[in-house]
This record gives structure tokens, C-alpha cells and sequence, in this order.
């Protein structure tokens, strides 16, 4: 499916672009030169053209607060009038990308003069004081060059001139761009150890989601509560449903931890976040649901926890059948409950009815379409998938609650993927390799646990057919990964030439290649981060209006100002063709 | 200094050459066409030519016996008369690169024409019979056009298709070559466990090794050996340097099995071979001299070997000085002496001696001649570097001889490798990050030891400043394999193209160019494997001397059997230019 996803998709300025990291500084050069002398040197045949990306300086980030006033006014003074509010608001002041960004600016100049005139005065400033990021998209004529120049190593130092392909331009990750490719193996070791301290500090609640199954401990240390544990409705409460809604509400917190977490590591796209997120989601609930409710439910009288490699199989047998009845309240409380929020979509909703009692903040209402959350949705069902297979041997009581919630669960997703969610980039099933692999360890866990049943049982030839079930499953893994993996991680040769030649023939290049560079710099400005500002080196120039003699000469009129900060702000430089 | 090897290495058909495996079958088409169509359609500003790899097929097994017989016969026959035996030998009769093996094979005929005359007989029916392997070594204009085809994944089925860089011409493991792609991940799963398997099988003669240090153990079990083991000389044999000579001998088993293992892995070159050998090696030396050795030597009577992750500093600060004496004779017997018989070359010398009681393969003299033995030296240095740095903190006085070791391995290894081993290929410091990441567990190990020192010494603020120490070493280790590692997987654009511009300045490409086919195709038959005949297609074909028409008009002279036979054997398929 993702083969023909690829296949059948059209062009798209990503498939074209490689983001370069690591670009070597120069004394003598800036970087956007030394980038165009490099792909003008290797790759002449193939490349087009390039974007440096820009750190935001110091004033630029003032500007932008200015900025943010300067709208919070200008809707205050314009609310009632009828100048439409949406042009203002939605184009960026910075990058500049539509001249009618500034034509509507200069409508309500009238009403803040100052503010604007200060802004004019910064912008100037601000051109001198921004600095050029190590970071760079360069553009490709075909895929294929793209493909080869992402792929290949490019310099003996393995560090510098690092190439990927690039993400599609509403899912980049401007603020990561400029992070120093030498520092970022350091971040994904310190995230490393970060997470994994985090996944054994959050043992502290599960065990007190525990110790709240047991009813005498709790009136122990909270005796006020003696009276209402009393009651049998109240008691049945907090054995059988307290703790699970406990653990959920804890659990809300990882996915936002996790994203952070990943943000730190220094992924240059959205999904890329979201991905990493995904992951460490899915090994945190797996080790924290699963993994510390049976042992600690289980082992918690005994000394040790797995006294040798050989009694795990019996150990779980027995551990899993007895967490039993918290599983199926979670598969309630969590899954069929969840299936619920995501309808009502509670967040949104939330925020909504905060934007209605702050009524300056109207023309952002547009921020508030999500992309689907694959980093909290995809380790939620993988979860229950495992909750399913490791019960289904000794406790198959669970499997018609499972059935339920996955059958509400593809009416619900596919509702909001269909009508609720954007999709701003596609991830061309980017995240099945994690459902695979949980798959097949779910299935391997079951397995061994199976054997544990078959041992207590005193079936050894159940155990001994067990065996080489496992070995198979293990086998079968590993043929998927020879023959399914490669192709999630690299594109083909093969295809991607077809590509080209389909594109070459229904001549869609052209305009793909005008979009290239307006597409890597108006980028939206809902995202967390403030977007940068972009600059390029158009080789063809098709879109250089400002002559170029009044640029050399100099900072004179305001009109030449307002050429200025067209050519900064929208970040194109001339090339005469 | 492996990047600079590469840009100082003079071009080498190996480098524009990508062996390609998993080739599609096809109903309609051969391979080698199929090959041709997709090189032609894919890379067609690229691509040079091809040569197809063929299955030995019975006939040919037979034929070769043939051969073998035929040459034993011309020996004995032409020993005491003046005829060139070496020209006969040399050259394949079933590759046919030369025409001299033809001419000088006919000036015997006479000796043994019925013979010869079965053989010719049999070359029309090999022709027929004669299978073509699924894989291809394919031949490109320029090193990176050659890389790139190597690096990007070909088909959107990652089994076929399946390209890597070719070892060089006599390098090729040409029996290897025919092994169906799709079950070389299974053979390498089978080949893990039974290294595994093999490593603790083992175990058995390292444990009677050490018994043998237990002197009364000895004499209970051989009571015929007490009155030798009652005198003091003998006494201080067994217990001193008996133990590690017969672990030495066992050891000796290692490098040939761990040969054997990769042979069956499937590697596609020689040094592909020592490679994988010698990483198997240097696991199975540490663990079964090193760590057997402590850990039975002194846990034996200990039931449990770690009982917790905490103590094993302490265990092995216990331990390893324990086993010093040990580990010091190791050094003497097999580290001195080792080097004495690298000098003298026993194995090579045994092997003369028996040839000249063998006069009958007196003509295979030149196969005597051996490269350097990778897999056998390098871990052997390894695991003293590994007895060196574990011991320094306890028990230093193994160090001064270590040193006198280390000092005469470089004189020797320096003479070996310059005098007498004769290097079929260039590894360009292949073995290097074997020896880098052992050299930092090495590192890791003794700081751990020496934290379990400073436990038993009482020192906190010492092992408080060993914990840094581990981590800044690990961080070392991670930091050289993200500057370092890639340029040992990979070839770099840069180096590349600049090499590909500067052999096209020198015009040394065309030499190139000619001599791919003849040095794919003319190897060696000194290798255990027979070599299986190739098959060309060239496009601008200069070697072609043969009429097309005489070949499609059928067999219908001896003289046409006779360019049947060389285009059979040859490879050298007609395409006019």
C-alpha cells in the first residue's frame, strides 16, 4: 500500500528537496555560497536551486512580539469596522511571502502609525543583525537526484554536509533547523537517559494506582475515608474502577513529555516529532501498564523477580490471568471512554470555549484544526492488542470487550481522519513498522506465556509444539524486516526514475519547480515556533522583481526601504538569468 | 589514513563494478538480458556492461575432474621432456581467458587424445547445460555512478535487485556467488546459532584446562601420572604452562571452524570471509579465554556467578588478579611463541615437505603462497590488548611483557607483511573499527575493574571519579562512531567525483574499461572453489573476432567447435557495435 501510495501521489516540492546540515563555515564566504558552490561542483547535472535557513536574532524575535501587539490593536480598532481581518492576520509579516500581507497592513496604518513605523525601522536592523543557519534546502531537478544526494555520504567528515530527504513544507520544524548537527547526537543520548529515568519515575503513581486495590491499606493511611469504604457501592468503586481512571489520568501526561522530549532531540519535522513521540509512547505504556501491573501486582510479596531465565514462561502464567479484572476495567475506562473523547473532541471544545471569554484572540480561530495524534492514539491500540493476545490464553473473557472497542474504534478514527482532522503532510504509512513490531512481540509474549500454561499443566507435548511456534514467529519477523523494512526506510531507484518520467511527461515539473522555494518560506505561523525567515538562490530566476541596481545602491526612499524588506523578508536574492 | 588511501589508490576495476544478486527470473528472458534491460533502462548514462555468473553445472564438475586428470597425466608425461608445464596449468580451460591453454592442451593431445578429445566432446554439451546464476557483476562509466547503484535500494522488492560494491577480481568468492539471495538471511541466522552453540560447546576443554592447574584433581583422575607429578620440575610444568598450551592447541580449531562458518554465511569475497571470521574470533576469544577463565577459575565454588549487577566490579576486581599467573603464561606460550612460528611459517613448511614426497603436484607451487591471515592475528593481538589494560590496574607486572610482545609482533608482522605474505587485496583499514571497538570495551572493562578496586579499598572519592571516567569513554566511543564509522561503510561523494574527474584528466579509464572483463572473468583456479565461467555483453565490443554468422550458422567443423568452444568459455557474447 505504501508502494502504490508512492506511486500514485503527485509531485511534490519534498520529493524534490534535500535538507543539507552541517554546512562548513567559511571566513571568507557565507554559507548560502558555499552551499551553491558545492552542488554546483557534484551534483551540476541535477541541482536547481537552494534556501538557506535563518536564525531568529534577538530583535527579530522583539518584532515579532511587536508584531503580535500590532495585530491585538489593529483587531481592537478594526472589530467593528468591515476591512476583512482574515488577510491581515494570515499572511507572515516576516517572510513575507504575498504582497498582500503589506498592503493590508498599510490600510490600517493609519490607525497605529507608530507601531508600524517602528516596525519599518526594525526591519532594516534586523536584515543586518540575522544570522545564516548551517541548514539549507536544496532543490533537485528530479527525484531521483534528490534520493541519490540524500542518501549518499557527501564529505570524509561524516559531520558536516549531512543530508536527508526533506520533509514536506507545512511539516517542517523551523525552530530545530539551526540546532549544530555536532551537538546532536549528544541530545539523542541525554533524551535517551531522560526517558528512560522518566519511565521508572512514573512508577511512583502506578504503584499508588495499586496500592488502591487494596482496600485496607488505603483506609490505613487515610482514615477519614473509613466511613464511605463502608459502603459496598463505594468499595466496588474503588477496587474496580478508582485505579484505572487514575492511571489514564496519569498517562495524559506522557504523550505531552514524550513530544517535548522529542522536540529537545532535534527532529526537523512535524511527523518525525511525532514519530519519535510515537515510539517512546509505545515502549513507556507497554512497559508501564503492562509490564509493572503484573509484576507488581504479582511478585510484589516475593523476594526476587525472576529468579531465572527459565521460570519467566510459569511466572507470567500465573501473573497475567491474576491482573485480569484491572486490564478489562482499563480496556473500559481508557479505550471505550477514549473512543468517547475523541468524538466530542474535549480539547477543542475546551479551547473554543476559552477563545469565546477572550475575544481579542478571534483571528486565531484557525489554529485550532489538529493534525491526527498518532503519538497518543497508535500506542493506545497497540496497548490493547497486547492486552488481547497475552489474555486470550488464560482469560478469554476480555476478547469480546477488545472486539468492541476495536470495531468502535475504526468508526470513530476513520470519522476523524475523514471530517475532523487535517492532514497538512502524509505519512505514507510511515508508523507501520511500529504496529508490525509490537505485533510480533505481543504474539512472542503470548507465546511464552502459552508455554508457562502448558508447564503448569504438565503438557510437555503442548510446551514442546509451543517451541517452534515461537521460532517461527520469530523467523516470520525476520523476513519481514529483509523484505517489507528497506522500503519504509529508502526509496527505489526503479520507482522513482518512473517518477520522473511520468512528471517529465505531463510537464506538472514546471510549476512544481516555481513552488519550490515559496513553499520552503511562507511557512504557517501557527506553529509553536516562530517561523523563520528564508533565503534563495534562484538559479532560473523567474520571480526577481526588484531591479537589482536599486538594491546595490543602497537603503534611500521608502519606497526602496519597502523593496528592502520585500527582498529580506521574502529572502530572494537576484540572479540575473 | 583510509581516506587517504582511497584518494591516493590508483582506479581499480573493483571500483566501477557493482555485483548484483537476486536477479529476476524470467519466462522469456535470460538473466543476462534481463540485466542488460534493466542497467540499459535505469542507468543508461551510466551503465557500461555486464557479466553474468554461471552455476558449475555437473558436466562442467565432471569436466574439471576431467582436467585435473588430464593435467596429472601431462605431468608425468611431459616431466622429463622441455615443454612449459607452467602455461598448461595456469590458465582456466573452462574460462578460457587465453588462447595459449588452448594451444598448449592441443600440443599434448597426442599423449592423451582420447581423453581430450571426450572433453571436447563434452564442451558443447556444458554449453547446453550450463546454468546461468541469478547475479551479475555490472560495469560502469565512472566510481560514483558505480557507488550509487551500490547504495540506493533497486526494486520496490528489497530481495531483487540486490546491489553492493564487488570485491576485487581476485577477491571474488566465486562459489558463494550462486547462493539464491533469498536464503542468505536465513543461513545467517543458522550460522549466529551455531557460532553461539559452538562458543559454549567449548567451554568443555577450557574447563579441563583449568582442572589441570588443580594437581590433585589431575592425579585422582590419572593415577598413572602420580610419581611424574611428585617431581617438583614437572610439578611446576603442569601447573604452569601445560594449561594454557593445550588451551592454545584446542584454540587453534577456532580460526579454521569460524572460516567455515562464514564460507557457509555466504560471503561474496575472500576478505569478506576473514572479515566476518575474525569478528566471530575476537567474540569467541574473549569470552571463552577471558572471561571462562576468570569467572570459572574463581566462582567455581560459588553459586551463584552475579548475584547483582552492583557487585561484578567487585567480583571482578576479585577475580581477574586471581587468574594473573594464568594469563601471564598465555602471554609467554602463546603470544611469544606464536610469533616464533610466524617467523618460521610452520604450516606453510609442512606443507612443502609433504609436496616433495607428492612430485605429481609439483605445478601448484605457486598456490603456497598465502595472504595475511586476518582472522587469526588480529584477534590474538585483541585479547592481549584486552589481558593488558584488565591486569594494569591489580596486577602490573604483566605489562613488561605485554610490551616485549607488542614490540616484537611489530617487527615481525612489519617483515611478514612486507617479505612474505602476499596481499591479493586491499582492505583500505577494513579491520580497523574491529579493533577500535574492542580497544574501548577493553578500556570500559578495566575502569569497572578498577571502580571494584577502589570498593575494596575503601576509597569513594576514587571510584566516585571512575563513573565519569566510563561515561567520558563511552561518550568517546559514540562520538567516533558518529565522525568516524560512516567513512568505513561508505564512500564519500566528494572524494568521488573528484577521483572520477581526475581519471578521466589522466585517460586511464579506457585501460580500465578493457580490463574489466577479462579480470572478472579470468580468476584464478587456485582457489578451493572451482571457478565458474563468465558471460559477457559488451557494447562497444572490441574483443568480438569471431564471424557472428559462422556461430549462428551451427557446429559443423572441428575449426568452428573449436570458436564455439571459446565463445562458450570465453563469455564473450557477439553484439555488433
Amino acid at each position: 500500500m505504501r508502494l502504490e501510495h508512492i506511486k500514485g501521489s503527485p509531485p511534490n516540492p519534498s520529493h524534490f528537496t534535500v535538507l543539507v546540515r552541517g554546512i562548513p563555515s567559511s571566513e571568507t564566504e557565507s554559507y548560502s555560497e558555499t552551499v551553491k558552490k558545492f552542488f554546483t561542483d557534484y551534483y551540476a547535472s541535477s541541482y536547481l536551486s537552494h534556501q538557506i535557513v535563518y536564525r531568529a536574532s534577538k530583535v527579530q524575535r522583539l518584532m515579532s512580539e511587536v508584531e503580535n501587539m500590532c495585530k491585538r490593536f489593529k483587531t481592537v480598532a478594526v472589530e467593528r469596522e468591515t476591512i476583512r481581518c482574515r488577510e491581515s492576520s494570515m499572511p507572515c509579516f516576516f517572510c513575507g511571502g504575498t504582497r498582500q500581507s503589506f498592503t493590508t497592513l498599510k490600510e490600517t496604518e493609519n490607525g497605529n502609525s507608530t507601531t508600524n513605523l517602528a516596525a519599518l525601522g526594525l526591519v532594516q536592523r534586523e536584515k543586518l543583525n540575522r544570522e545564516e543557519c548551517p541548514a539549507a534546502f536544496v532543490f533537485f531537478k528530479t527525484r531521483f537526484a534528490a534520493v541519490i544526494a540524500a542518501q549518499v555520504l557527501q564529505s570524509s567528515n561524516p559531520m558536516l554536509w549531512v543530508t536527508e530527504l526533506a520533509p514536506e513544507p507545512h511539516d517542517v520544524y523551523w525552530s530545530n533547523l539551526c540546532i549544530s548537527y555536532r551537538q546532536l547526537w549528544l541530545r539523542k543520548i541525554a533524551i535517551l537517559l531522560a526517558s528512560i529515568a522518566f519511565m521508572f519515575v512514573f512508577l511512583i503513581p502506578v504503584t499508588f494506582v495499586q496500592s488502591l486495590t487494596q482496600l485496607e491499606k488505603l483506609s490505613r493511611t487515610l482514615p477519614f475515608l473509613r466511613g464511605i469504604l463502608k459502603q459496598k457501592f463505594m468499595n466496588q468503586v474503588v477496587t474496580g474502577y478508582l485505579p484505572s481512571v487514575i492511571l489514564i489520568l496519569f498517562l495524559y501526561t506522557v504523550p505531552p513529555t514524550m513530544m517535548l522530549f522529542s522536540k529537545l532531540e532535534g527532529s526537523t519535522s512535524q511527523s518525525g516529532r511525532k514519530y519519535s513521540a510515537c515510539i517512546k509512547v509505545v515502549y513507556f505504556t507497554i512497559w508501564n501498564v503492562f509490564f509493572v501491573n503484573v509484576l507488581s501486582g504479582s511478585f510484589i510479596s516475593q523476594v526476587s523477580v525472576f529468579t531465572s531465565v527459565r521460570d519467566i514462561p510459569t511466572q507470567l502464567a500465573k501473573a497475567v490471568p491474576a491482573q485480569v479484572t484491572f486490564f478489562m476495567t482499563y480496556v473500559l475506562s481508557s479505550g471505550w471512554a477514549s473512543l468517547a473523547c475523541e468524538v466530542i473532541q474535549l480539547f477543542a471544545l475546551l479551547c473554543n470555549i476559552i477563545k469565546k471569554f477572550k475575544p481579542r484572540m478571534k483571528d486565531d480561530s484557525t489554529n485550532a484544526v489538529f493534525s491526527f495524534p498518532y503519538h497518543t492514539e497508535i500506542p493506545r491500540l497497540l496497548l490493547f492488542g497486547l492486552l488481547g493476545f497475552t489474555c486470550a490464553v488464560m482469560a478469554p473473557l476480555i476478547l469480546p470487550f477488545l472486539l468492541v472497542y476495536y470495531f468502535l474504534a475504526y468508526l470513530v478514527y476513520r470519522n476523524q481522519m475523514l471530517n475532523v482532522y487535517v492532514s497538512k503532510y502524509q505519512t505514507a504509512g510511515r508508523f507501520w513498522p511500529i504496529v508490525h513490531n509490537t505485533t510480533i512481540f505481543s504474539l512472542v509474549l503470548t507465546q511464552i506465556i502459552a508455554l508457562g500454561v502448558f508447564g503448569i499443566k504438565q503438557s510437555p507435548v503442548a510446551s514442546g509444539f509451543t517451541i517452534p511456534l515461537i521460532i517461527l514467529t520469530l523467523l516470520f519477523n525476520e523476513y519481514c524486516r529483509q523484505r517489507f523494512s528497506p522500503i519504509f526506510k529508502r526509496s527505489t531507484a526503479q520507482d522513482l526514475i518512473d517518477l520522473d518520467r511520468k512528471h517529465d511527461q505531463s510537464q506538472q515539473l514546471e510549476e512544481i519547480y516555481q513552488r519550490l522555494h515559496s513553499d520552503y518560506c511562507q511557512f504557517p505561523s501557527k506553529f509553536d515556533n516562530m517561523p523563520e525567515a528564508g533565503h534563495s538562490d534562484h538559479h532560473g530566476d523567474q520571480e526577481s522583481i526588484i531591479d537589482p541596481e536599486s538594491v546595490n545602491s543602497g537603503n534611500k526612499s521608502p519606497a526602496l526601504n519597502h523593496n528592502l524588506e520585500r527582498e529580506g523578508s521574502g529572502g530572494k536574492e537576484i540572479n540575473e538569468p
